[in-house]
Parts: C-alpha cells; structure tokens; sequence
C-alpha cells in the first residue's frame, strides 16, 4: 500500500468560500497564494495569435529556455546555459522532478517548519523521509547554517525556500553562502525553491545558484508573472543531471503546456507590468503591518518577499482550521490555517495572502477588525 | 543516488529531424503519435473567450468533471461518480498518480512488451519493479487471462493498453474480462491506459472499467481531442482513492492548466470534426497496410485503433535506431525505433505514426519504396 499524505486544509476553506459565493455571501479570497490580476496583456495576446496559427502539439520552446538563461545572467550574474533548463508543467512538478534526480527512497530530505505545505507531502509521497526543522521566530522561520550544522545525521538533501512560504522572509545573503558551504561540507544536496523571486520588499532575492552551482532550483510563472493557471515552471538542474533530468521530465510528464510555453516568452518582456503588481502587493503589505497589531496580532515576521503574512494566533486560539472557517462564516475572509504549514505549531497560527487588490485588503480589514475585536472579549 | 532511467529514442530522431528541417529539408513527421490537427474550432473559439474573460487561475473545472462523468456513462454504460474523475496535465502524470496512490517502491507492476516507453521508465522512476509480459505476433502484441495466470509471484499491479502503442492492437472484449477476473483472483490492481479510446477501426473499445469498477482509469485529451500541448488528461479512481488521488494531485501537480479545461468541455461536443479525423486516420491505415507488404514488411499485426504500425525489419536490421535515423537522413521520414518499445526485440522493430495529413502519407510512401527496395538488394 502506498504512503498515507495529507490534503491541503486551504483548499477545504476555498471549497466552502465558493459555496458561500454560490449562495451570494461577498466573499473576499485571502486563502491561496494566488495573484488575483492575471497574466500581462502582451502575454495574452500572443497567446490569442498562437492559439490561431499553432497546432499545439507536444513542445518544448528553446527561445524560452535562452530567454531563462538570460535572467539568471542579468538578475544574478550567474552563467546557466539553456540545456540546464528543464520546463516543466509548474513549480510542483519541478519539485518532483528535482527530488526524483536526486534521492532514492529511504533518503532524507529536510525543510524548515513552517513551510511549504508540499514540500512535507511530495517528499512523503517520493517515500524519502522529511527531517522538519523547526524554526521559530528568534531565526524568522528561516534555516541557518547553524541548523545545518546541528543536524545529526546529516540528510542527504535539503529545501530552501527564500523568500518562504508562508512567512515571506528571506533569507540574508551572508547566511545562505554560509548554509550552501555548510551542506557542501557534509554532502548535502540542495533544491532551492525560488518560485517567489521577483515579489521582494527588501531588495532583491539571493539565488542559491550565487553561491553552490551545484543546487537544483525551482522557480515558475505563476507568483511574479501572475499565470498560475498556465501551469508552466521551470527546474535549473547541473550539467551532470541534465541526461537524468530530461528522461524524468520525457517519461513522468512529458511536455509542458504549448500555449503557456508561447506566452512566457512575451512575458518576460512585461516588466512595467508586472512591477505594478509588486508596487499593489508592497501597498497591501503596508495595509496588514499597520492594522494588524491593532487586531491583536502582534506576533508577526514582517514578510520580506512573497505575499503572505504569517500571524500567531494562539492567543485567540489553539484550532487554526476552525478559527479560520468561523473567520470566514462570520466575515467571508477566506484564509488558510497554520496546520498546512505545521504539524507542530500550525493549530496557533494563520496565512494570510494579500495577492489581491488594495481595495480588497482595505474591505477585508473593515470585516475582520470588529471581529477580532469580538474574539479577545468573548 | 536515484535510478537510471531510459530516454525517449524518438526524441533523438526529432530532433535531428528538426535541424534538417531548419537546413531546408521536406521532413514528414511519423515518429511521435500527434494529431497534426489542432484543437476543435470551437475549442479554440472558447480559448479566445476565455483569455478575454477569466484570470486563469489555479482551478479544477467542476463542469469538466461532470461532462467526463457522463462520457462514461453515455459510451461504456459506466456510472461515475464526478468526485472520482481527477484532472491532470495529461496522461503521464494521470499515470504517476495513479502508480503513487497504488503502490509503494519494491511493488511489482506488470506490463506488456513491447509497450509504451514511459510504462518501464516511471514504474522504475518510482522505484516499483518492472515485470515485462513479453507478448508476441500469436497474441498480437497484447496482455492474456493466461499470461496473467502464468505469472509467479503475482506482481501487485499491472498496466493495462488497450488500444495499445506501439501496435494499436486491442484486447477483445472476452479476453479483457478474463484478464479483470484473473486480476481479481490474485489480487492484482489495474491501471487502464485507455487515452487511444474513440479511434478505433474495428468497433469501440471496451473500458475496463465495464469489468471492474476498481480498476484506475487513464485518459486525456491528446489523442482522440488532437489537444497534446494542452496538457490535459484525467485520472478515474473509485471512491475509496479519491482522497490519496486528491491528496497526491494536490501536493505533486496543483491543478491542470485552467484554459485547456475550459476548451477541453467544449472539445467534447465537437464529435463531427473530430470523428472526421478519425477518419483520416482510417484512410491512412488502409493505405499504409495496403502498401508497407510491397517494401517487405510483411510482419504487421493491424492495428485495431491508435495511429500506429509496429513493423518487423528484422530481415533489414538488428539495430532500429541506425535504421530510422538513416531512413530519416535519406528520405526525410522521421519514424520511431523499436526499442523505445521493446528493450528485448525492438532492435528489430520500427514504429510508424499516421496521425498525419494523408497526403503526407502518400508522400512518405513515394519517398520510402525505393528506399525499402534499395536496402533489401544492397
């Protein structure tokens, strides 16, 4: 029989907001890290061109492999040639591609808690054993390299996630040379999730690949490109993992959509665009760190990057997942609970996403203020 | 250190084949099983709305699972819960879904030879064991009650393809009845690859799931629909594995690309064009197999559906790949080599495809019999 994984809570808190929507309840969607703009217009209409002059058949673009190359040039200064670009059908199917090159069953793979609910669940489902690590607030929800170090036995691989899910932070510079050099020295290796890369309030993000060109990197046109529909990703693997990378990418999946292939390409070109849509997450950021405090929730890592705000709530509550649907009954907020993040601490925290427009968070904190003011003095 | 696993050798061939065609050559395309149509015009109308109207999100099309739900209904008297429909990007990771819910690494998973490459490779990918049914002319390529009989120990699962590639033969309905109750005697699981269902030149093919409810149906819209770079397919569990099946989706894939959902339920309601291609592919099919005896290759087993021909050229070769690559550079037909089929014979095999236009058909024909002529006197 195959491993037992767990479902993502979020997606039964989305379930009912949409049943609510069907009923006609006003219903604002703060559950998922989804931008609620979509793809940049000239994507779209290179898309309508292709769908009329394209068969769509099984594709693999090479300009879009170039094109990412390129980024990792301009943005890092790191030297990637195309071949070591593997599109893939998102970031998910990355991440399986990724630990299927690299590990075997029974090898451990460790991540921080909190943290990306499918990294526990792919990881479990690849029959590799999850080492969490707990990080807490004094390390911002982030590994160091002194975790690493402390890790007795050593794993045989690890996630980064920088910017994280769900906290937003990032990780300093100094610290991830010091965690790359950390797991070179102990044989570790890396898969770097930098599908939020692009969505950062501090300055730019770090790639692993600056400091350990041997690390596999995850990255996607869902989050800063705003196509989580398209369903399109990409996995940067090393020269000595293309052949092996390739015959999985050929045999598990295949291709990765046509279309989205196309539209990519325009939308790397989209800058202003998609600049605007940072500048709306910054605006929303700054909405949620002013108000929240006031709500009671002051326990919060100020998110660096991405767009979530990762909150304690453990003053109000020791059931997330409850917390979060009553939120929801009550105001038509629809958030995710901590639980999908932590199997430890999770039942005392809550996700919010603010990939909405501003004047959405600005309704949202006009419903939930009153309350979470009714929660505390209950 | 994780498995070694197989290329796709077809892929090799298109490739070369794509930089002749970038240096000028005419290449007639027969080695990947493609429609060379594109999506259905009303598909594509609806794209062009809903490119127009719809953020694209992350989604599940809860009509397209009802509408699929119904296809069974309506095509194999099957009731089908929607619940138990999950979609995919395509049928590939419907068969990674389908083998992780399933199955857990050291599970023997039997399948037919010569069969679909990436049957071997993601059975070895997630560290389940191969048992290959070698299956010969007398059994027309295909899965017996009494191969399934003879088998020792009982593998826990096995892969079902009917109509099958590389051959398009299909298992007669009696037979595949048998195979379903000889499965359920010893225990073992099936998994139904049924994504050539609907081009069929004898009749409809039989589901397995007519003989057994808790059979994992795979299917998708690439075949039959001419939608492959859509990348949308879907997974049939019964309903004591619709939560792994979800749980996995979920955590391994997200969801499937949201415009191709929506085009993919328009799809279905396009049966005149797309019954018109399946005519073409019959024509095709009758001029192959009336042509191919007259260049020597007599050892055909016709094909009951899909779009291929399995040809011996034993007498011709005992190395596939030189000969299709060769057969490619000479003549510009790009074909696929037997031992992406067959790692035992398929060094004397070779795969046609004849999803292509029937005057490329005839064109290939006129390019390949002198070629034929000239490599059995040389």
């Amino acid at each position: 029989m195959s491993t037992e994984i767990d479902p993502f809570h979020a997606i039964a808190i989305s379930r009912a907001a949409h049943r609510m929507a069907a009923e006609g309840r006003s219903i604002i969607h703060m559950e998922f890290g989804q931008p609620s703009t979509g793809a940049p217009a000239a994507a779209i209409a290179r898309a309508h061109e292709v769908l009329d002059t394209d068969g769509m058949g099984y594709w693999e673009s090479m300009p879009l492999k170039a094109r990412i190359a390129r980024h990792y040039a301009e943005s890092y200064g790191v030297a990637i040639d195309p071949e070591q670009i593997i599109l893939t059908c998102g970031a998910s199917p990355a991440l399986v591609l990724a630990l299927s090159c690299l590990f075997a069953p029974g090898d451990r793979v460790a991540f921080a808690r909190p943290g990306y609910v499918a990294y526990r669940n792919t990881v479990k489902a690849l029959h590799l054993v999850p080492v969490e690590i707990g990080c807490g607030e004094a390390e911002r929800f982030q590994i160091t390299a002194a975790a690493i170090e402390r890790l007795d036995p050593a794993p045989q691989g690890l996630i980064l996630a920088s910017p994280a899910n769900p906290t937003g932070t990032i990780i300093a510079p100094g610290e991830l040379a010091a965690i790359a050099a950390a797991c070179r020295r102990r044989g570790i290796r890396i898969v770097s999730d930098e599908i939020y890369h692009g969505l950062s309030y501090i300055g730019p993000a770090r790639s692993v690949l600056q400091d350990e060109p041997e690390a596999l990197v995850v990255n996607s046109f869902s989050k800063y490109f705003s196509m989580a529909g398209w369903r399109l990703g990409w996995l940067v693997v090393p020269p000595s993992l293309i052949d092996a990378a390739r015959a999985r990418m050929g045999n598990l999946f295949l291709t990765p959509p046509s279309l989205a292939q196309h539209a990519g390409l325009v939308a790397f070109d989209c800058r202003d665009e998609l600049e605007g849509h940072v500048s709306t997450y910054a605006r929303n950021r700054a909405l949620l760190l002013a108000a929240l405090p006031a709500l009671g929730l002051k326990r919060i890592a100020p998110p660096d990057g991405a767009f979530y705000i990762w909150a304690d709530i453990g003053h109000l509550t020791d059931d997330s997942m409850a917390f979060c649907m009553k939120l929801l009954v009550d105001t038509g907020v629809a958030t995710a609970p901590g639980i999908d993040f932590d199997p430890v601490d999770g039942h005392r925290f809550m996700r919010f996403s603010f990939a909405v427009s501003t004047d959405r968070i600005e309704e949202a904190l006009r419903r939930i203020e009153p309350w979470f003011a009714g929660q505390l003095f209950r």
